[in-house]
């Protein structure tokens, strides 16, 4: 049995929490939140306790922390966590300084625990499926990846001005597929050039952030990757990419709430995408957890490692640098 | 709290036992089965115990019970558990003979307990979608219904033996779908002409049965339904249906594993569909025993009664008749 | 060189007259037209002459004739031209009785002349390629085959009283794809039930017809055959069909305008099919008159003889009476 | 009735000549060809003569010409054919260098003829239903535009050598698609940035070109337009676009030879799309040249000038010089 601490009983908090929760093997001891009412709320319907981050890392019964409270808290918790040897789950990013992210790699490093980054993605089971096939050959050798990505509705300008912008924040997902799909073999982004506008709403403009990017890569291999971006998608929340190889494509489409056509005068109608990442990806957050315990048990290196999240935050810092001077980025 | 026994602990038994113990407000307390070992892996799985169906029906503690035992059981157990004052989810079908399944409703009614029939696919996201845009008016005043029910395989011949046929086997649940969807405004079947053949596996033949059908219904107001059946799709599970309104078509399409489309030199390949129903009606088997237990705690009516397992039960027994006969049959 | 006449320049003639106009080796002499403007206007815009039914069968440099007058004068007109030696494109039906269709195809055998009627789906590209794919072995035995028909509008109450009705003005071409497609190994119906509604306007009801109609088919070999069909889909031309193999599926989809799908706060948009037959059947109809003159050149068989004519026509009159009594016929 | 000569009897100038042979008040009255056997064959199966360039200029009877001869006679042939008061269609593109098209354009200018050049895209069926619905307002305001523009396999590599690269050679039709969908309202490009790799073949890189490439374009109200390209991509000739408002995306997919799909034990298969350019742009083809006529008769203007056919060359130079250099180029 592996006892285990949520730190964050926010949106995603909560999601991690109960599919952990409802691991065998695993059980969901405290939940800790700088708002009690939210950390009680949630501590209660899973049958968990209430506590103090202090509290929990001295605990020798806690075997690992799920940490899912806000970005500016991950690289402290992470090397208090790993300086107490607790095994670490944590949202992404890492940190939003890549120095920083990397002083913390560092630490999980010399600690030796386990360190697993939320890049949900890999596991949702689409983009899986998609990787699987390319892993068996089924379309040869990748050349060219296209990722479209695009949310529903900006966040409030409040919450932008504090995220990092839009490369570090939304677009970090988006790097951390390119270097699952294209960089599979050990390849790398050699060379990259962003550019973005403010197309939806000038208050994101005036947060000094894009609202809509386009970013290439080219790889060491010469693989090349287009990613395009926007904060507003008025369909919904469109999440696809598709990679070609030598020998054909694999194309990874939207999830929709049901498999209905409705045909009338109109045309024929189908259903917009899921509504956001919550719905989304609700298969890849119960997955991504299980993947986590499941390697804590057999000792399997994570799919996502905070050396990931170290490489994503620097394509987010290079693209951000091209942006913002209009000039490509040598890696 | 409601405590819950579950009578049965194969394949869908596991299925409820496991639904049922994760909602809240709901106890699975007890398992039974004839086998002692099947009960007691599911009882410990789950955290319940191992018990008897007399000592079940004499625990005054016991609010409801899950009906997963085998089909010759059904009508006995009902009217147990009936007498017992015990609120009660049984499996599809109420019985094989429609004398007994009325007699079992009867029973039912006079005692005054909740009596929901596992119709499952009424629950199904996708189906579930398409009734609603029609009780929504989306597509006008129904008319015709098109139902394409495949099996991804046939059954053993044992089991084909004591199955009561395939259209009280397979059927059974097109049938409830034909009700659900083009009855739904208190419409019932008027004609019904019924054929089936041999054509997948000679032994199915030889055991008396078809292994693929085709019926047609007509309703007291004109409405027409179409259902084909085939107890092996060489591409898997196949549960479609189409209605056609005065003002468009809903058309429920199969579920897949991924939305992955594969493009080579053979062409664009999409997923098979889920492989089978426990894959294709997860959602739905989570959703109908959700039902079970807010209706037996907010009053309200069960979507799928114990009368409707009797309705549909006469139209199994009206289309073996036909399909034996080569004679429609006027109900 | 192949000089040919048109009997008929209505909107069918004149699709007709332009397709066979365009063919290499091909002149269109002659338009004739009870109307003499509308036989006149089809004869200018393709350089031809206007002429009569007499003067026609007498001139000796006509090599053939496409009939496309109503289909009350079909078997005089394909009698008279069986005795004149020119051979023969008739448009569907030969003739709403059968024992008159059965006596224009002797006076056609004996007149040793080509007689190719136009079920023009035989000719469809869609329809084509799964016939192909199933000659080819790639589903293995056919088993069943669906065919879903409807029609965007009724015609005028007038034109359905002479119409010989729904089962032989309109299911008529599914009767022929049911054979082409079921029966491609000389398997033939064996028993046929049918039923028929009125649900879209009461007149066609007082004019003694269905406008819904439900078919199915047994034949021989023991495979299935369900036919839906209606005068009124809200949502446009309708045409698909999906035949069942032992070893997979083909499923035929309709045919769009455009390939553009939209994507809004609605759903994913998909066009509607095309508007109608002329429509939907435009590669067809210049494939099937194409077919006609490279079999004439070649001395290759018809692949719609006469025939079939005759055989479509006999179930669509087993169909109309089964529709009639209820009950079932053996053919 | 409006007299043409073709120049150029190769593929493309097969498909022009008989498309326009077949338009109503035209008459193709010459073919020219360097290769008398090739002019010959065209002009006998159209009932055209063979001619001479010279001879068409001087005969007054000539309205207009298809110049469908290789690229480096395109400049002299649209210079002299405007000095005789001839009307141009040209198929793409004017010329690999800019100022020699500049100064062609000056000509067809200050000859007062008609110019058109032969960017078919704009006349498919489906783009150009995207491009309506967009006018329509059916997404809002556009902002966002991505190409995927692939072909089945990469010409041979002497044709490469002289093509002018894959910018000038490929990409000119997706410049010129982007400047026709996202500068509908008279935006323009501002900023480009390309790449290109070679990973298809290494003769490509030998010859100095690309043959993959990945370009984004930045209008001067900020709108974003990536293009991703290949010259080989395994599944077929690959021709989407999407395009992004502010309320909604119009997605331009693939055609297809068939609309049958083939259900079986590897999945659910769809045709690869229209084989190459011939097929995928057959009608857009006709429906170009139908378009050229129709305008001189109109006198409305072409939707493809000749100005549209400098412009895209100029984003092909920038596309090219921004590979070469690694570095973007501000328009």
């Amino acid at each position: 049995m592996k006892n285990v601490a949520v730190f964050g009983a926010g949106r995603i908090g909560r999601i991690h929490a109960a599919n952990l929760a409802a691991l065998p093997g695993v059980q969901l001891k405290y939940v800790c939140d700088a708002v009690p009412a939210a950390a009680a709320d949630l501590a209660q319907a899973l049958g968990a306790e209430v506590s103090t981050i202090d509290a929990v890392f001295a605990d020798p019964s806690i075997d690992a922390m799920a940490i899912c409270s806000p970005t500016s808290t991950h690289s402290e918790l992470i090397t208090r966590a790993a300086a107490a040897g607790k095994h670490i789950f944590c949202e992404k990013p890492v940190d939003l300084s890549v120095p920083r992210a990397e002083a913390v790699a560092q630490a999980v490093a010399a600690a030796g625990v386990g360190c697993m980054i939320g890049f949900q993605r890999r596991f949702d089971p689409t983009f899986n499926e998609a990787r699987r096939r390319m892993d068996a050959g089924e379309i040869g050798k990748p050349e060219m990846l296209v990722i479209t990505s695009r949310d529903p509705g900006a966040p409030p300008v409040d919450y932008i001005k504090q995220s990092g912008g839009i490369f570090r924040d939304m677009l970090i997902h988006d790097f951390d597929v390119f270097r699952w799909i294209l960089c599979a073999d050990g390849d790398e982004a050699a060379w990259l050039s962003a550019t973005g506008s403010v197309l939806t709403d000038p208050a994101v403009g005036a947060a000094g952030d894009f609202d809509c990017t386009a970013v290439t890569i080219r790889t060491t291999k010469g693989r090349l990757c287009q990613i395009n971006t926007t904060r507003r998608a008025a369909y919904g929340y469109d999440q696809r990419f598709e990679v070609l190889g030598s020998a054909g494509l694999l194309q990874c489409g939207n999830h929709t709430p049901s498999e209905v056509l409705q045909w009338d005068a109109n045309g024929v109608k189908a259903d917009k995408p899921e509504a956001f990442f919550l719905q989304r990806y609700a298969a890849a957050y119960r997955l991504e957890i299980e993947h986590f315990f499941a390697c804590l048990q057999s000792g399997q290196p994570f799919k996502t490692t905070v050396q990931d999240g170290v490489l994503a935050q620097k394509l987010a810092d290079a693209a951000a640098q091209s942006a913002q001077t209009g000039q490509p980025v040598v890696l």
